[in-house]
């Protein structure tokens, strides 16, 4: 039985290859109430994308004005385009009881922590070993050797920050790091103050008491 | 993987007959990693009872040196005896990573909140209705009318403290709570100030990538 509740803010984050894509997708695929966040961005649309479901795809000028009425919960630049988290699309999910999983950096991550630090819950995904960090951006193949150790010197960056996350995960074996994502969800579902409905519904039962 | 990492205590507290025994009972059947504390008690051995197994049973004396002697975490008078949690056997076991399960009222859960929050994780079960609470109770057959209606009393005042506990689960379906409380468990060993070796396997990994 679930109290109506308000959505959780699931934030996972790691260095490049270190498994994050395959248990955020793991975690959705096993979960129907859990959604991927759509981030506004400036850089132009793919082929193979599509507005609104990989991206909401908007002009600098867009961009600049939801930057200023406050509508952005956090931003980045990357390669000269811009990325943002919208707020509307975030309070509106979180308030009909919709989980949202976010694939952000620590940077984000700090962005988020300064305004929505109650409605978050957040795991830092650490490779075992360099070893089989570096065998899977190989693995890859899409990257050269510079990409690689430029991805490398960045895991070393990223890695430092690892304690501001609440959950840490060494990714060794996928169906156990996804677990361990689906019980930290779990327990970010159960938590009291999250659980909207659970005032009312404690009433009704001393009420039923009462009236016996 | 797992980092080598500091125990968690588990408290899972329920009005009586909302589902908490067996709630427990699956989840230390399902992980060999978690153990039951053992209380001490001044109330006599029952001839089903095993000391140090069940409790351990000491003498009122005894009793007044571990608490003038701060060895108790938290204690209890119940019926004329006393009940307490040794502060010693819970450090043994959280230093070696093992995690302990706690059966306690909210008032003992308030004691261990004094002295040991950061190592606790607590659950509060509620029943989906007070027509199934009683059910249960009369289930039990053990218990006469006047027994019920008591612990249907005890009750309305358990709840009326759900808000002190850091999850809330309405047990309508044991199978989806044991989940739920697993889910619980495992959020609460990935959480980062635990995990008493992560800086250094932190460093380490990050070493490898200096010596590329």
């Amino acid at each position: 039985m679930d109290i109506a509740r308000r959505g959780v803010m699931l934030v996972i984050a790691s260095p490049s290859g270190a498994g994050k894509t395959s248990i955020s997708r793991a975690v959705m695929a096993s979960d129907p109430n859990i959604e991927l966040s759509v981030s506004v961005t400036t850089r132009p649309k793919r082929p193979s994308e599509v507005d609104h479901v990989h991206y909401h795809f908007i002009s600098v000028k867009q961009f600049e004005r939801m930057r200023a009425d406050g509508e952005l919960l956090e931003s980045a630049e990357v390669h000269g385009n811009l990325y943002a988290t919208p707020r509307a699309g975030v309070e509106q999910s979180l308030s009909a009881g919709r989980d949202i999983l976010f694939d952000i950096d620590y940077q984000g991550t700090l962005q988020l922590y300064q305004r929505c630090r109650d409605d978050m819950v957040t795991v830092f995904i650490l490779p075992p070993s360099i070893k089989e960090l570096r065998a899977r951006l190989e693995r890859r193949a899409e990257d050269g050797g510079d990409v690689i150790q430029r991805r490398l010197k960045n895991a070393r960056l990223e890695m430092e920050h690892w304690d501001e996350y609440d959950h840490v995960i060494v990714n060794d074996d996928l169906d156990s790091s996804v677990e361990k994502v689906r019980g930290i969800l779990i327990g970010a579902r159960t938590t009291g103050r999250r659980l909207t409905q659970m005032s009312s519904f404690v009433k009704d039962l001393q009420n039923q008491i009462d009236s016996l």
